[in-house]
């Protein structure tokens, strides 16, 4: 059970906000062991060549599990991070906007993609992390988050690609 | 040979400075697998109970290690990001100052860290990471990187604690 290791801390970032915590979660050997072979379990490592994960919290369980299912890893981070050639993508946030950036090789062309974050919540963040990899010739073929806020309706930003998660709230 | 994955890139983040660019390595499913290997080979298991890894790379390395050798994983963050009760702590940049924050529960007293980052420069962020993690009450026993440029010194400001790093320049 991945929910008993995910902690609710009250009005974070700011007042209002339930935030959940995965801290806890990943500072569990067995934890983290769970996480990421559920994550490996939730989309057959045949359907994708490679992870991407967005910055930062991405990169956590991405790389972990592109090292469990024996794929590599490419990470999609904020502007002027990345050190080769890149794209960007803007995407609208609450209150003004965002912007991602990935490395025009970091996938081949035709690659298929799994997309893998923390949380799911608008889709924002992982509705440009598709687009940037459409834009280098990859494609997108499934999206796996330890935790989906269904509230929130992030899934209706993905449509097209199907989404899986590990804890609904 | 993990040299081979990483790439040279000139003039990054500013002109006369040569970035070692992990990115070649992480996409490579047999690059990623062998610097975790050796990772995990460079310092014995037994010796830690946790990893620590610094936002955001470090996470990249820290967690996928942590996955390998059966611990748990402890994000320090930039400020801000972390949703619960933390510990900060500045450091020296070439330039003016950054600042580090790890949660008060991310190390139970006495336990022993494995601290990861994927590269040791001036060795101002690994001497600051240590340092919280004293002031939660654990310690560090060894740092464990991927790249060390070595004419940057950064060893000499982690003194007391073991430095193991995977390539050299």
């Amino acid at each position: 059970m991945i929910e008993r290791y995910i902690r609710d801390v009250p009005d974070f970032p700011k007042p209002g906000i339930l935030f959940k915590d995965i801290t806890p979660l990943l500072q569990s050997a067995e934890g983290l062991k769970l996480a990421i072979d559920q994550l490996g379990s939730l989309v057959d490592p045949k359907s994708y060549d490679l992870v991407c994960g967005v910055e930062s919290r991405g990169f956590i369980f991405g790389t972990a599990l592109a090292l469990r299912v024996g794929k590599g890893f490419a990470p999609i981070r904020k502007p002027g991070k990345l050190p080769w050639k890149t794209v960007a993508e803007s995407y609208e946030l609450e209150y003004g906007t965002d912007r991602l950036e990935i490395h025009t090789d970091a996938v081949a062309a035709g690659q298929r993609v799994l997309l893998v974050d923390d949380l799911l919540a608008t889709g924002g963040t992982a509705g440009a992390a598709t687009k940037l990899v459409q834009r280098i010739g990859g494609r997108v073929t499934a999206c796996a988050f330890v935790i989906e806020l269904v509230f929130l309706g992030g899934r209706k930003r993905l449509e097209g690609t199907p989404v899986h998660s590990l804890v609904k709230y």
